[in-house]
């Protein structure tokens, strides 16, 4: 088994991973950085394992370390140990967890979603928090649908907000982008599917609505809410109730009581 | 009328606007800052009027920024008139909205709840993310309760963060603080009410669960979730379906879905 150790934060090792917390540097190397044994465990369970991976010095024993570090030696990847303060510096987080890892991002392709596998898939526009892409796909995890869809611009789903809000799940669920054009002709095509969105536009009730299997629940930006056109082109629209002064949920609270609205009534 | 103008970065009042956003200056002043024109509109029809309004030069002219001012200037609080440029520095915020305000933090004593105004009360014990704080506000708006009770030491609910992502509930909800053994003390006394939480253990499937009126909806920490005593101490433990890999959901989600399943359950 091969191990660097790496003291200097002006390592090259050490500024790539780090760069890979700017978009930038992320679209251009098609990688990405996360952390956590948990996360990094939950990634290799679903078959994905680090190209780089980083595990602090004076880190307690763990087996589920030393099953990273093998399967990573096995893939030829690199594994490097370092300073804990270096390890901080590189994720940017005060308390950093033990060991994190570099990955290779994957195909985003629509065309890459086999929608009959799942009961359920959340899709999002134009949304731009990145905290709130993570938690989609922690909530899609949680209910048991297939994956993420995003449409047109949205925040990186491969940040290291998003992956840490994510909680693992941008490891275990499928992730798609596309523009909404090429979205609603995809769905409209073949298999078929029930796009259903929160709206006030003749809109009916959220509870007993007539969801059916696969359903995708889709949110739209954060201040906007989902063009007008994208609700029309909606098979189902359905409001929930709002009793305050506001009009409006965050967008990913709004997805999930949705979504779970949805998965007790399609079952699953 | 009175209005000022300021132009630069070393101005005390821009100066000590800006330490708002720490929260040890938070706490000894006791003041906070929120921004942006639905905000601040929100605040005054609550009865809440900045004591220092700030207003970006050169806006466009509406009449609820005069409405505002007007407030102010009758309250005897400060008019400021300042580049957009600085006051995006004094919110942090690269794209700041047009107008921000200096509040006075209120009294969050639990005594000055009335459990009865309300059929739903929010509860986050060690919650340390403020955009879950505010996140929840926003949710205990939109679901009809009185407000969000914070127990132990939870993120500042007046920080930037917090008051951004409430979305404007911080003054439209009833907020109070207090420490686990004073809430339950003032819970289990007098006119009562019913806590639930989230949970796994002797948990009953959250729909269909019996709530009651008041129902206080209680998530906890982020990372640990509730410590064991105290979903022991619920009156009701539900437990909502985890398909998939994971076993948890983001707290102000899980928090979100269980308030309106109460809602459907108890009306309101």
């Amino acid at each position: 088994m091969t191990r660097r150790t790496i003291t200097g934060f002006s390592n090259p090792t050490v500024k790539f991973v780090r760069s890979l917390r700017e978009k930038k540097h992320r679209k251009q190397e098609r990688k990405f950085l996360a952390e956590g044994l948990r996360l990094l465990t939950d990634a290799r369970d679903n078959g994905r394992i680090p190209e780089i991976l980083l595990m602090a010095e004076r880190r307690e024993a763990h087996p589920l370390v030393e099953a990273l570090e093998a399967a990573v030696d096995d893939a030829g990847g690199d594994v490097i140990e370092l300073p804990i303060e270096l390890l901080a510096k590189v994720t940017g987080k005060d308390n950093p967890q033990a060991v994190a890892g570099v990955y290779a991002e994957w195909d985003t392709a629509l065309e890459r979603i086999d929608r009959m596998s799942a009961p359920i898939w959340l899709v999002a526009q134009a949304m731009r928090d990145p905290g709130n892409l993570g938690t989609m796909l922690r909530t899609a995890d949680a209910v048991g649908a297939g994956g993420l869809i995003l449409i047109d611009e949205c925040a990186d789903p491969f940040s290291v907000e998003a992956v840490r809000a994510s909680m693992g799940a941008i490891f275990t669920q499928h992730l798609a982008q596309a523009r909404w054009d090429e979205f609603i002709g995809w769905l409209r095509q073949g298999a078929g599917g029930q796009l259903v969105a929160a709206s006030l536009r003749e809109a009916q009730p959220y509870r007993g609505a007539p969801y059916q299997s696969p359903c995708f629940v889709m949110v739209g930006n954060e201040s906007r809410g989902l063009p007008e056109a994208m609700e029309m082109a909606c098979d189902l629209r359905v409001t929930m109730p709002m009793k305050g002064q506001a009009d409006s949920l965050n967008a990913a609270i709004a997805a999930a009581v949705l979504a779970y609205e949805v998965l007790a009534t399609i079952g699953g």
